[in-house]
């Protein structure tokens, strides 16, 4: 299969004559190859989006978000289908892709309600002066995505910034540019006229080109904090606005008095799931008092986890010693390796890129497991003693995105929600992602911008507000004496 | 086709031995027959719609309208089908009957993305303390409904009412109660579980009966002003909540520096669609300073138009003979009768009940035709002098649903819809029916009860609001020592 | 002194020629009398007050609300001042006097804020055509007030009312007249412009009056039960709007793994605060399992009240006397009384009306000290074998105002939050009064109407929407030949 | 006067040894010097200020917002002294220094307003499980504010930020230091807590070192669009949130329709008012069709202006030069002057720095004074045949602050309201600046950054939303055995 960009509703080549190929993290095979853009391929998209969103723009919110009733329902039609695909392209397992798409969906009823509650105010401000305010488009956008969620990811921009009017340009990750193919596909057949929805495929150059060109009003980032800094200023040297979301450890503070079944399954879900390559996963659990009986349920949990059958693969053969070499790295320094999920393998699939989950305990906060993202399927555990110092460890990392506790009390679930200095928290649950209108967004070096990347936030990010104020003169005309 | 009740999933026959006949006011054929309810029917029903809604209740706002995205999918599937029955059963003309159906599915909408912002509030209101606001279910609802919309006025309804929680039962006006049938039908196909949509048929004792059980907690009506004062007096006295739309007389202003064709055309679309038989028609036509070539052009307007073709039958013979005494009153009172309707006949439908678009100048505001809803296709002028005279009949008469104004004027036209007393005002607009996420209601006689009948207020009526303040001891259980 | 009527701007007497004493709870000293009004005085308020209304609707809601700011200014100066009248004429103590005001205050920050949320709402729903819906006054309304609260209860409805453009009516209780002069003259000298607020004094033939007269558009009451139920259908039947707060029987529902010393605090202030004599007041505690030493603290806070000092008097003689009757009941049916509030009198005020703090433990459900609304210092206990046992007690009785549980458990809170049958629910929280933006409304019997009180409920319920529909030709005038 | 820092409550000289002096723009006269700051005194600002935001943040919304009732009273109170500093140093005249004060009063209303409507969000997103979104204060912001608005600009954003909890930086213009002092003074007396508002004066480089110190999470800019660009890039390239308001070049589209007297009056306020030094000017004047009679009116009412009477002083000499400058310029080009407001002087204040109101006529779209920013009283006539050439031209420019249109034509004042390439229109108002609780924001080049800087935006601008998501185990201790 060619991977191709989407230019004004037609699949084309990318210009470069060079060609890369796609591989398969489930069995490192070879599963498509592309051309690489070049600036040419942006201008075009550029070009025919400019023209195209002139028209959009014209059209109402009611109207534009008719594309997506019919795309949700294509969504749901084909999810097999399309889960899939994130398989093969990404590793991950069935369920887990299904999930990708299950959220798409719902984040497409988020886009369709738009017209219910993303109107304008009007209010007469003094006497006979009405002032209102509506939101108009920005123009021509542009998202650019990580290979962790080949189709979520895009999903959370894509429709709510084209159902407010605007023509937007996605470019997938290179690892994984498959389900971005089926993406621009289904948009054409619900409907979507050509030149709103654009596909770019490369890698970092193509990245920095969408950054420079003035022509593009606004850019959302997903990916590492490293590059999402380098996008943010970038792009905002170019005075686009721009929102970029990065890395993460995430915390969870495990009290002794948690419900021990529910927090263990839901932790080393939490922390295997996606191979643990997800910005939401656990990563660093806080274990306050005696929390040994539940750990060791963990550790159980853990060991009933099989990669290939409910754990999935990691990106790359490049992540996978990246990995290993964290945990290698750990237990040369002192740490306690529960669970190891070195050197694993599948059969039948031994080109893969597996990591077994991994549990590693009396972690101390100085050790890079427990200050690093590790992106994969690594729990690292350090001992406290209460709350507040389980909450100062989790207080001091850099990253903000997600901090959870497992507990029974009302006060200290209130209390460690309150205190933890992340965007997304949870209470007895391990991904807290939040679900629609709650927007996804977290704190610190996890995300650089204002607002969140989707939910309300959206509403402010992918428009701009046009505020009219009114006077006529009351008398005219009321007397008709013609 | 025998009529049935819906209960419980069921289509089963009303428990009255008496045998009723619907009637088609295209031809004056019998289409359909029913039995009507008895108080056991309407037992049956509380009991079953009561024990399901318990169950409805426990699931989400979220799970509840994915049976309104299928709904409105099959809405749009069959909408042909659809607007046929209406047509038959009613007597409008297929683009009349559409677009009820086209409203249908606008409803829809609006309740798929109640979660998005029917959400619950919360914040901390003092130190530690937290309130929250969320939105309950009232528990078992009815509505009853009048025969000029068979499908929309039903739908204004039920998609919120049930999305929000509750049980709904439908009394269909028993001259068209064929199209709640499918409504039914593809309710349950939708995945609507059974108990949560009944239809009980009947007359005024099934509108009683409703009005005095205290099972059922509120109730909408949709009617004449009083048939609505007599449901609205009889439901609080039985302690429910209660919404009563009732009639209307709407007075369209015309101003001599309107555009002339676009006011021609859109007042007589006005006062001539459904037959006249819409509680938004154009009634009276106050023609402000010399407006006599618009008029002129009304009149044209009016003579294009053919009974059978291009304009419905009124609903029944009784109907069309209450027209036909206003015009003959009129006329004997000294107006003109500019284009007359009276023995409107539709060749090969010589039974239907047919009245043509009627046009009566120089009318008086005390005349009868000036005064009263005709609910047919006649427009009765009044010739004023200035706008604030215009205005003065337009506030003096009881009800106040619609007013609109046809001007090229800024002033004229802020100033107009500033002053008119009605819920619901026109700007070169004949029939000014919001849509959604705006609400529908009328002011005056033509309401009882607070707030509209669909959009947000539809989240305060169908719901009550749980306030919950916590409060957790902020100290217990920081600091584990075991 | 001598209460009076509040007519246009000014003070004067009733017409009806007999005098009523009012006579302070606190000594049974007469403090004041009033001449009872007349439809006359009526008829004089309605007058004035609709015609002052035409203007004040005309003025926006930003300039009306500068009276509030300045109102809340003076309610903080003059809290003190305040807060002893209505110790005199209610009996409370001074700082539950002074929470009144308080609470007025926080009523008025919400009325100074509606120019902020209250305003219209805009969309283009369709191709060039802009759908915009704004809130109108309805004109006269009024609010029937009780006895125990002189003068927050007023104050839930006066601002927000009157802040939305329409003209007020105060129907003071006859018991306690005092502190509604001063609301008078306070927002006169505010500069609320005359006629926009009136008060008339009287009882129960001036209820009916002003459920009688069309041109009151809207009412609030708020009062017992039974009379609520009374004005809500004498208020439709007149075609009115109205919200009818009536009763209550409030649950606590108490774990016993709660905090013994906040539960045991909280549950006692929550049953003696202002005597018992509030609708929010803890009346009925269900302790689940061993709450034995809970039950023994209580005991003692309860013990450590004293009358006069912290905890006022009941509002009359018939009031005590009913109150002890019940504990007497109690008592011969087996319940045990742990703390007897019987034969209470005060050093030197040995003629007012006090009643101690009464605990009364070991009854069963179906003793009247567990059903009916006692409106006293009393606490009824019944022991419960668990939380579903204690919930089905609460979910069974009649009314809906209030439920708290005590607790320490994150799930027991959530789950009886979810599950009582209340408008108002509180974890470890005794008088869970929602505060502002939060309405206050309970369920069942305790409301009659649709929504809230207070909070966002009242624009709602104070206005009617204007949903106005307009379009323009978009090429009239846009090429200027001339 | 010694203009001096404010730090932690106190008023402390800067820390450089230079002295710089403050001049008055009425008459050239030195009013007030200052010690410019150096880093020292932002670090001694930022340690002191983010030690008192951690224990403000702590307090409630409702709590913070009290501060700023107080300070509204404080405003009203001395309206008149304050607004003679704003004369005193900036040079326009009292009228419009009162309205600054107007503005920074109703920028309190929105303040205080806030409790109310930016709590959080909540919802049961699927069984059992509750998402919360919340807004977390972000820590330390800064502003940095420009001479032509010295209370008003500044009122914009120190309420919005400090009652959203967080600490706030002010860096006032180096030109109008005074007005600042006394908002320091005022807040501090209102009861805000001693670090929680500060001071820093002094230039560009005191801007830079803001921009660079990381531990500012959020700055706002308002000036230049050449600085509002720097300011952004820098900011940004600090992984900051910013916000910054650039220059405008605001056009009028002048139907000949328009109401004469009222378009003639308005026109020239706009340009002529604050010297023309306000981002909402009128700068140019695209006179459709034959607009001869109304501009001559504008030249009659511009003749009636008269320096020092009702045209203040522009900031200084050099912005007197560079203002006479573009006229000498335009004249050269060909374009007529019809009024000269060259050589403009005061007599007694001969040292003031004025410009008389200048119309230029018959201008083409390439000259200086139709593409630049003059920043004065100068206003730019250029004839258009018809308004789609008039939108043209505005649609053409780089900025996009205000644009208005004078009309009585409803379709004239909709099309080119929608049409217009700016954030702010007006229909017949010549300064469209939108009241509380629409934002102030324009478009293109006129902001960078997403959202408006006062309104509803400030809420997403100054707070992070914490995302909470909690399930409790529903079966845990519903059953107490014990």
């Amino acid at each position: 299969m060619e991977i191709k960009n989407f230019i004004n509703g037609e699949f084309v080549s990318g210009r470069s004559s060079n060609i890369e190929a796609v591989i398969s993290p489930v069995d490192g095979e070879p599963i498509a190859t592309y051309h690489p853009s070049t600036i040419h391929d942006l201008e075009e998209i550029i070009a025919t989006a400019t023209e195209a969103q002139k028209k959009w723009q014209t059209t109402t919110l009611k109207e534009r978000v008719q594309v997506f009733y019919k795309y949700k329902s294509m969504l749901e039609k084909n999810i097999n289908f399309l889960s899939d695909i994130i398989v093969r392209e990404n590793g991950k397992i069935f369920s887990e892709a299904k999930a990708e798409i299950e959220k798409a969906i719902e984040l497409c009823e988020f886009a369709c309600a738009l017209p219910q509650f993303a109107h304008g105010e009007t209010e007469e401000v003094s006497a006979g002066v009405q002032c209102t305010s509506e939101r108009y488009p920005i123009g021509l956008v542009a998202s650019i995505v990580p290979f962790n969620f080949p189709s979520m990811v895009p999903h959370w921009t894509i429709m709510n910034a084209i159902a407010l009017g605007n023509a937007f340009i996605l470019k997938p990750s290179e690892k994984v540019p498959v389900s971005a193919q089926y993406i621009a596909k289904y948009l054409k057949e619900a409907g979507l006229p050509d030149g709103i929805f654009s596909i770019i495929n490369g890698g970092s150059d193509v990245v920095e080109m969408i950054c420079d060109d003035p022509k593009i009003k606004a850019v959302t980032f997903v990916g590492s904090t490293k590059i999402a800094a380098l996008v943010y200023k970038r792009c905002t040297a170019n005075l686009k606005q721009v929102l970029a979301l990065g890395g993460a450890k995430n915390h969870i503070i495990l009290s002794p008095d948690a419900h021990q079944e529910m927090a263990a399954a839901n932790i080393v879900a939490s922390m295997s799931g996606c191979a643990g390559q997800r910005c939401m996963a656990a990563a660093t659990l806080l274990a306050v008092g005696n929390c040994d009986q539940i750990i060791e349920k963990i550790v159980n949990e853990a060991k009933k986890i099989q990669c290939g059958n409910n754990l999935g693969a990691v990106i790359s053969k490049e992540a996978k010693n990246r990995i290993e070499n964290y945990i290698t790295e750990a237990e040369k320094q002192g740490a306690k390796i529960l669970s190891d999920g070195r050197n694993a393998t599948v059969t039948g699939k031994e080109q893969g890129f597996y990591v077994g989950p991994t549990i590693i305990d009396h972690a101390t906060p100085d050790m890079a497991v427990a200050r690093e993202e590790i992106f994969g399927p690594v729990l690292t555990i350090i001992r406290c003693k209460t709350i507040e110092e389980a909450l100062a460890i989790e207080n001091s990392n850099p990253y903000g995105n997600a901090c959870s506790v497992f507990t029974q009390s009302g006060s200290i679930a209130s209390y460690v929600s309150k205190k933890a200095s992340a965007g997304m928290c949870g209470v007895n649950i391990g991904v807290p992602v939040p679900r629609e209108p709650f927007g996804f967004g977290g704190w610190n070096q996890s995300k650089f911008g204002s607002g969140d990347i989707t939910g309300k936030s959206s509403i402010e990010f992918w428009t701009k507000a046009k505020k009219t104020t009114v006077k006529w003169n009351p008398e005219a005309g009321i007397n008709w004496m013609s």
